[in-house]
């Protein structure tokens, strides 16, 4: 006995179900599926995939057999609709749709309105007494027909409808009578007959022959064979074919159309939502030029069928475990379902579906964590433009940070400080920004700069301090002197009006109205299910007690970045540093001649260089103090979470003033010549800062330095640390390519802390680590793990190594790079898992195999990101860390990795 | 039966032999060796290895019967000798030494002249009639024993000895007379006694004892332990004892000594060459105070054992197989020989050894290469100076060109290309080079840089020329403008005269004389040799004709990098690429417009960027003809081999001027105005250029840079090609990191190739490959390999970028890290195997996964290094290429790789 073809569903009963996909393909089973739960469905019939493969090597003819199996359904579709292929009376008319097992695109469109011919169309008239409407469906009939399953191009059809709404004076096709639409219909069939060289078919079931065998050959068109290689689909039979019965909403007032939501999609509560429009088709309610009705009002004028559809959408809710969004029709009063999906939903009311979902126990923690996507989270941290105020856009750069932000322009930090503290709400506009603006941008509302990429200073800052910012916007030109920028040919002056859009990199002319984010408790609920879930411990990069505190109140669970050189701008210190930086090669030279000197030269030396003792000595002393401030600070802020710090890490030069004011500024503040200022300068100017004399590199040549750091650390330690709240600091040291030089620099560090350990006589655990930022580190990983406590990657730099892009200066290409797909993210946004993640695997792999229980993370920009997030948890690592407004995205993020 | 403890050797037969190594200790085997060989080596006995393992596992104490095997042994011993052990009238004297299986620094040293006590000095004073040096002896014994035995302290001695000078009021330990070292003794008796609680020990057989147990003692020393952790010496039982008499040649006048060399050390000569002394000890030949007699002589004054000697001078080198230095002791006319060992010889006689010894079928090919070391053959390549000549150093900097120079010094490559042409020999000193400098430095003799490393510019291009270049002098200051450079409180002006050593890094005052290297007919044979061993293809980087054509004289077999950048710096061309930058933005901007806008704005746009049409096209098309010339000639000098052509590399603001006054010229030149360059020097400038706008990055944005060089390879290939010597050109395409971007840039270069072939409508091979520099290339290799026909190894940015080096700011630091031992070796000198070696392997690997048969090269600057040439042996490339210069140490080393 042959193999069974074709699947019947109507009536209640299906002959397939969920499970057979496979055969029945994704559509067909789905159909089944709902016939089965008692879903009142249209009725039809699925032709199976493994049909498509016989099909073919029966050299693209029909099996035998397979015609009688489709007339013997077409007879049941007949019944349990109560209507006739080809009566004119009482017409079926179908649609047929191809549907594998995998969505594809590339495949055959849907065919609608299949069965009309000249009788069925006078006979429809007459039911319907709405002839414009059937003459519009038959010559859209025809067109589709003809276009997708005869290869008629619809440009054909197209340019006879040009000519009739040109001869008939109008510009819309809605606006053609019925007449006009009737002689339409006989252009159509003779540009068919043109065409094609045959007339169209009158008979339905010629008609459906054809449809199908267009389905059939879809399967194997250039188009879909190309999407299956890319999309790398194997092992599939074929193309299932689904025939399903149409239904009509607009053949008179017991009919009608509608969309209903089970539960709010903007806010998420649970109450019924949707509209519908009575004697209308579904694209009616689409179009908008009637207003649908409350679905309330349905229990009034058809109670039985809203009664039925309550009922309905608890059911379906209930199977599908979701919010279900549907599509009904009511035909003469009887209620079909045309479609039920998950229906989409705003990010509020995402986070209260899943909450609710958990309490109603309709769905389980994992489940809810996975109905929430990252990305909508972040929209709830953050303000956002009202989406009906009107934009006056005037440029367009980088969404670096996300947020909404209004304010008046200023062209510095200064001013922006000044402003702010004049109440002013400000916009801080800069070519770019540098360390020294730090306090004014968080002065300001926003930041906008002109140059930069998503991890340029304004775009990592700005995200830190949770503030908007727009980077990289090319078509501005900004001018410090006249205090103006120029976008076009318009000027924007300091003090004028600016909205920024962070979320989408969008700056705007004047005030939009802003929509502050409401952190609902379902908010807390959710996250507290996430941590529930996942696997993946949470840390922030924060380098300020504030920074520390929003992240906790965040849900970071530790700090797993405190970069210390931020804190060396502020105020009074970066005067120390420059003190220091002043004294720092002729104080290693000093200590180079007093090893190789003899005892009795060596008064001589220190009389040499007594200055330069005094000077370095005593920055270095100032700075302790300053240092141990900030720790003390943090580790209150963060009561006895784990604290990551990172050592010192920037090249020197950073620290030292470029224009010719500031330098002037400097020798007259630490009374030396401006040439000795300028000579310094340009001797620690560097051709590749980034690969340059700095990280842990500076601490071979100064340890000094990495000495009070280390000094500072302890002793706010020891200051803070309680029997309940121990502080347990983790010393981070960065950008470490070889173990000898963590070796050498760790036994530096040793050896400072030892001292301030013994003199305090109390006991301290610590930590010791090393970043993984340079490809040979994660090369060497297992050496390196033998003297390091902890890994943590450093994935912007290793990023920036690893694929040859210094981020500051990729701005001139990686755009194209991005449109043109050779890159299909940008590498600073999404780790490049192909490329820096097979580094990252190998750190990893080599770290553990000599150091089983090694704690593992990542500090870099990429830590928040989720797909990153995924693979770090993929890798087994025990954290991620990221700025604070990242820090619950990252939390979901791994809850969802979890359960994947 | 105890296992045999005492091995002997003496009267032409030894109980041990070379294969018992393990057993033995090296020194052991060898004496054991010898014997047997039938050489009169003192005679003596080996204690075996596993009696030191006893020992401990003894608790330190002389197992059973060793005592009594060491008893017998000595017996042997005075008869082998005809001397006897404690005898005043025929003492047996002894040495001691330990010796393991493995040489080990750490373990005891020798102690000679073991067997003196008073009796015995007495006797001797007798036998010599020489009481000074009898004396003499006796007071260096008990200084030895009480040290090296007993671990009492040298300087407690030598105090003494300092003393007795001061007392005898004479400068050196000579100018005593024996009653002075008579007293001298007793004072060493009581040090002795003082520091060690004992009388020295009277009894020969008490000092052997005390002698053996401290070298057992030495085995467990925390040096040796170290030692042994440290190179992972494992597996051995412990040290052998190596017993044997001590015989003098200073005993009369029918004593002597000397050392001989079976081929001349100096020229690799087959003749009799060495030296000796009547009635003497080998110290004195050493110690130049009389002057030693031509071996010759020997045969006049002992007739007897200079021709016992020639006998076994052949016989030894016959043994040993490689050129012998033997010395040897006459004691009463008896020949005793004390040591062979391979003779050290001069990089000339070793060539001429190896070759010499191939063709007397002494030794075969593969052993024949191993005779000379790599940087023996690159003195051989250059001058140097006379190593007798004074030399007046002023300063030091890094040795990054090999060889020697005397000029007068100028201070810009127009002035040497001036009194070049005059006649005059020139020095070129900068503070740094650039691309622009190329033809002065061609002009000079050496150069001198005040700043950059050993893979600088300067350096680079240096060796390229084979010029001598010492590079990186921090001490000294140029000062362009007062055309002088300082060192200290020196100051050398323009004219003066200075000599540069660039082996060994050092700057001298004036002119020392030079030594032209000798290029004998040997050097060619020497190269066959390592070319019939070797199976790695070295290859050159050459970037003109006239380097294709040296590298060729060289041996090179093909061009591995043919940089063709360096091209664009010559004569009139950097105008036209100057312009060509000017043009390019804008040039892209119109394609943009062209592509998105209607056909009817397509006249406007052309209109609009008329101008930057003409000047892009233009310049491009300037640049195609000189192109052309270029690989023409390069093509034309390699008659038929390889030539791998990289495409443009550098970033284009290297080819933009920096200085106000060439950005004037640049100005007028171009005929626009100085503001249009400065802003195109901002626009273009980027703060890690390393990673920014550079290799086939330029080509995404303007691909028609690429097509032109393409068209222009093609061109000349189609010109010079024969059927005899086919044109087979290799199109490199630089710095890619992702598949997608070879695939896309190679695209464009293959579509120019055929509408070139297609014209021409002729048939031509080509390769299109990529180099592999980038981290993420070599960890993506297996997806860049399906689209390239094969790879090349730039290790130059692969080194920079997985170690994060740029190689033009680590200059304030890797000095450090190198003398402190962080990296062993200066890691753009020697590849990093540990690390950058593993991105390689991994790329091979991955590539040849993906094609078997990829062919795959080396072109950094390793390429020529011997360690890195074994490297790449071992990981199966097919080819190193170097500069031409380092050809024939890389054929060498290359060889070398192949027999290892």
């Amino acid at each position: 006995m042959a193999e069974k073809r074709v699947y019947f569903f109507g009536s209640k009963k299906a002959e397939g179900k969920a499970s057979m996909k496979q055969l029945l393909g994704g559509k067909g089973a789905n159909l089944a599926e709902m016939t089965n739960l008692g879903v009142p469905v249209p009725a039809g019939f699925t032709i199976a995939t493994n049909v498509c493969q016989e099909y073919y090597s029966n050299n693209a003819k029909w099996p035998a057999g397979l015609e009688a199996e489709v007339s013997k359904n077409i007879k049941k579709l007949e019944t349990a609709m109560g209507k006739k292929f080809g009566d004119p009376k009482n017409p079926l008319l179908v649609s047929v749709r191809s549907g594998a097992a995998v969505s594809m695109p590339g495949m055959m469109d849907t065919v609608l309105n299949l069965g009309l011919n000249d009788d069925v169309v006078a006979g429809l008239i007459e039911m319907t007494n709405n002839p414009r409407f059937v003459y519009d469906i038959y010559r859209r009939f025809i067109d589709m027909y003809g276009d997708v399953v005869m290869g008629c191009k619809h440009e054909k059809f197209e340019e006879a409808l040009e000519a009739a709404k040109k001869k008939a004076k109008v510009e819309n096709d809605n606006q053609l009578s019925a007449e006009q639409l009737a002689e339409l219909v006989e252009s159509y069939k003779k540009i068919y007959k043109k065409n094609i060289g045959k007339m169209f078919p009158q008979k339905p079931l010629d008609q459906l022959k054809g449809a199908i065998d267009a389905v059939f050959g879809s399967w194997n068109s250039e188009r879909a064979i190309k999407y299956r290689q890319i999309h790398k689909i194997e092992n599939l039979l074929g193309t299932a074919v689904n025939v399903q019965a149409m239904v009509f909403g607009n053949m008179g007032e017991d009919c009608g159309t509608g969309v209903c939501f089970t539960r709010n999609p903007s806010t998420g509560e649970k109450e019924l939502y949707g509209e519908f429009l009575i004697n209308a088709q579904g694209e009616d309610v689409v179009a908008g030029i009637r207003t649908p009705l409350e679905m309330k009002k349905l229990s009034k004028i058809m109670p039985k069928a809203y009664k039925e559809l309550v009922a309905l959408m608890k059911k379906l809710e209930k199977h599908y475990k979701d919010m279900q969004d549907i599509e009904f029709t009511i035909e003469q009063k009887k209620l079909y379902i045309l479609q039920t999906r998950n229906g989409k939903r705003t990010a509020a009311a995402a986070v209260k579906c899943a909450v609710d979902m958990v309490a109603e126990k309709l769905i389980p923690n994992k489940v809810a964590v996975t109905r929430v996507m990252p990305e909508q989270l972040d929209m709830l941290l953050h303000p956002s433009f009202d989406s009906k105020a009107k934009r006056d856009v005037i440029a367009k750069g980088l969404p670096a940070s996300p947020g909404a932000a209004v304010g008046q322009v200023v062209f510095d930090a200064e001013t922006a400080d000044a402003w702010a503290a004049e109440g002013k709400k400000v916009i801080l506009v800069r070519i770019e920004t540098s360390p020294e603006d730090i306090s004014g941008m968080h002065a300001s509302e926003g930041i906008l700069t002109q140059r930069g990429g998503m991890t340029s200073h304004a775009a990592v800052v700005a995200r830190g301090m949770g503030k908007c910012c727009v980077a990289g916007v090319g078509e501005i030109s900004v001018n410090y002197k006249t205090r103006k920028f120029t976008v076009g040919k318009k000027t924007v002056k300091e003090g004028d009006w600016l909205s920024l859009d962070g979320t989408r990199g969008e700056v705007a002319m004047g005030q939009i109205p802003l929509v502050e984010p409401k952190m609902s408790g379902d908010f807390a609920k959710f996250m507290a299910i996430c941590d529930k879930v996942r696997k993946l411990k949470v840390r922030t990069n924060a380098d300020t007690p504030d920074d520390a505190a929003a992240a906790r109140e965040f849900g970071a669970e530790g700090i797993g970045l405190c970069r210390t050189e931020h804190m060396f701008f502020e105020g009074e210190r970066i005067w120390h540093v420059r003190s220091l930086i002043l004294a720092a090669d002729d104080y290693a030279a000093m200590k180079k001649e007093l090893a190789e000197a003899d005892k009795k030269d060596a008064a001589a030396i220190k009389k040499k260089y007594a200055d330069t003792k005094k000077n370095y000595e005593g920055a270095l002393k100032k700075l302790l103090t300053y240092q141990r401030k900030d720790f003390e600070g943090i580790f209150k802020a963060m009561k006895g979470l784990p604290v990551t710090v990172r050592l010192l890490d920037p090249p020197l030069h950073e620290f030292l003033p470029n224009d010719a004011a500031s330098q002037k500024e400097m020798a007259s503040r630490l009374k030396i010549k401006l040439k000795d200022v300028k000579n310094m300068v340009e001797k620690l100017h560097e051709f590749n800062p980034m690969l340059g004399h700095r990280g842990c590199r500076l601490a071979v040549t100064y340890p000094e330095i990495y000495r009070m750091q280390a000094r500072a650390i302890i002793e706010a330690a020891l200051k803070l640390s309680t029997p309940k709240n121990k502080v347990i600091p983790e010393i981070m040291i960065p950008l470490v390519g070889e173990v000898s030089e963590l070796a050498q620099v760790k036994a530096e560090v040793v050896d400072e802390i030892k001292q301030v350990l013994k003199k305090s006589r109390k006991k301290l655990t610590y930590k010791i680590g090393t970043m993984i930022e340079i490809p040979r580190a994660a090369l060497t990983a297992d050496e390196i793990a033998n003297e390091a406590d902890f890994f943590s990657f450093g994935t912007n730099d290793l990023t920036q190594m690893t694929l040859g892009f210094s981020r500051d200066d990729i701005g001139r290409f990686i755009g194209q790079y991005l449109v043109e797909g050779i890159y299909k993210e940008d590498p600073f946004q999404v780790l490049d898992q192909n490329g820096v993640g097979k580094l990252v695997k190998t750190g990893i792999e080599l770290g553990r195999s000599a150091k089983k229980r090694l704690k593992i993370g990542i500090c870099g920009e990429h830590g928040g990101e989720p797909k990153t997030v995924a693979f770090c948890h993929e890798l087994g690592m025990n954290y991620v860390s990221c700025s604070p407004y990242r820090v619950p995205i990252a939390r979901l993020a791994a809850a969802q990795s979890a359960v994947k």
